[in-house]
């Protein structure tokens, strides 16, 4: 085992802090990733803080992973060391049932396997994830990096890029769709960015007024502040897909009914406690459908990364030192992100 | 005008009864039929009765309609006198927005127009149905009814059939499709028949558990009992599409959780109350939507009756006299009918 430092939430309760964790050494299928920078989702405050269920202590977050290959097994095809390289959601997955055969190892029938928190079949414990210095991944879930991409604006595109990506590709969103972002946040953010550089027209639908200049920065075409009635009325019926990033529980039927025929809503972000029930009616007068969809595939976030590489997107971030990673999250409860904290792993020593 | 012999509701709380209503002098577009049988929907009690705001007395209920053609328009190019018709939900629409050109007048953008209780341009007042010796309807909203099909068990296609029908082909239901149906009822039971006629391994969802031999006749290749959970959890992540027939309010959720990755479940009736909420986590975890769908438009009718002719496929009906119409409606209340109300309006003079 390769021991490596770490920052690790050691309780629900108490402060993420530094720690040393066990990497296995490398299989023959593996990639040794020096990490460089990774991002903060707010999966991993969920998961440290024990808000979902089942979180194993000492716990390190981190799923928005970018790094440089140190070493890689002998069987390793794809990748050589010295290249820049990622890591999202995803460690493993069964490969041999029919969506990870499809290449939606997130779908897998048997569970994927997080990069944190998760089952680890080559040590018995379970998964750390990227807030430490070092990470040992099989090649099947490593993303290249473009050298044309900021590396440290890239780790975002891990999880908030793919999981707004892989929506918007499943439903064929492309030149002329018209497209609803709604909320202006980590993923939200990333949805405006990716939904205009397929060429979709882009409304952000945002509470907050003060952000309609970064979402018309950002690549909205239009933004609607979603708590004026006569603002949104006036977009009935005129989306063809929507993208849902808000996780609060919120009033479902205000954004269904700017769906037109055949349009879809798509939600990414689970509530704690269920949204109010929407209106079946709503539904049902327009043909509509509410559906939901989880990270992306590797193929797919492979796609994903090459076109940002190519149409030059990153997310905004504020790069922050791993020993602020605990007022950070303060922050991120506040809102206060513009739009994704990342974590420069430099400053872990 | 032409005097029209008819049964009506004459408000909200008195029995239906006889009554005589005008019908407009055929325009040089229109068909005027002679109506033979109609089918009882449930549509017609909730609106007879108020249920449904907005009702206009006298009210005529009745939109599944099958007659003879006794007089045509000079215009009129598609029908002949002496021809079996059918007319169903709607009887007009803008005939130039979107929904119009794409054949699917139900989603008319300003408003289809309903055979009853509906807004009439022709003579200021509004529509009445099927409940009636006679109707004048444009043809653009006339079917064909082919002399295969015995008009009586054909009349609950014009709404019951192509309720279902709609959703089964929009989803691509077809050789191989894994459907299930909720509700052994007057859709259900069509659900089960169109599915199963189309290729698809059909499962019928119901409570009782009396209905299972009745599900297997008309379709089914299985029938699960919707209260035993054993029996829904061995059906989990098992169907690519699920029709859900049930109005009452209820836990979607269950059904939900049978979709496999990327499955549909299509909702074709309204709650009076909303049903529970769904869980979030069963749309993202397996890319499952959750839609709507109404009624169908003229041309996939027309598809669904020649489909109907060639697969030799009626409703399963009970034939009653127009003045057993109130008792009907208390046995509805009651889900006493298999499947399907039809009167013959011969015994209405």
């Amino acid at each position: 085992m390769i021991n490596t430092l770490a920052y690790a939430a050691p309780s629900a309760t108490a402060p993420l802090g530094p720690s040393t964790i066990a990497r296995r050494e490398p299989t023959a299928s593996d990639v040794h990733i020096e990490i460089l920078f990774c991002g903060v989702c707010h999966s991993d405050l969920h998961t440290a803080r024990s808000e979902w269920p089942g979180t194993l202590y000492p716990c390190v977050p981190g799923h928005e992973i970018v790094g440089r290959v140190v070493a890689v097994g002998s069987d390793v095809k794809g990748f050589v060391v010295g290249e820049t390289v990622g890591v999202g959601c995803m460690v493993d997955s069964c490969q041999h049932c029919a969506s990870c055969a499809d290449g939606l190892e997130q779908y897998c029938e048997s569970g994927m396997v997080g990069t944190y928190n998760a089952p680890d079949k080559h040590t018995g414990g379970y998964t750390f994830g990227g807030y430490s210095k070092a990470i040992v991944v099989d090649e099947k879930f490593v993303l290249h990096i473009s050298d044309k991409l900021d590396p440290a604006g890239a780790a975002p595109l891990l999880c908030a890029g793919i999981t707004t990506w892989s929506p918007l590709r499943h439903w064929n969103v492309g030149k002329g769709s018209r497209v609803g972002i709604v909320g202006l946040g980590g993923l939200g953010h990333m949805g405006v960015k990716l939904a205009h550089a397929l060429g979709a027209h882009v409304t952000l639908f945002t509470t907050s007024a003060n952000k309609r200049d970064d979402g018309l920065k950002l690549g909205a075409d239009e933004v609607v502040i979603s708590t004026d009635p006569d603002a949104m009325a006036a977009k009935a019926n005129s989306l063809d897909f929507i993208i849902d990033t808000v996780s609060a529980p919120h009033n479902l039927d205000v954004y269904l009914s700017l769906l037109a025929r055949d349009g879809v809503m798509t939600l990414v972000g689970a509530p704690p406690t269920p949204h109010p029930s929407p209106t079946v009616f709503n539904l049902i007068m327009k043909r509509r459908s509410l559906a939901g969809s989880l990270i992306g595939g590797i193929k797919e976030t492979q796609e994903m990364l090459d076109f940002c590489a190519e149409h030059g997107i990153v997310s905004e971030i504020e790069v922050i030192q791993m020993k602020e990673i605990n007022g950070a999250y303060e922050r991120m409860l506040k809102s206060d992100v513009k739009y994704r904290f990342v974590i420069d792993l430099a400053s872990l020593s």
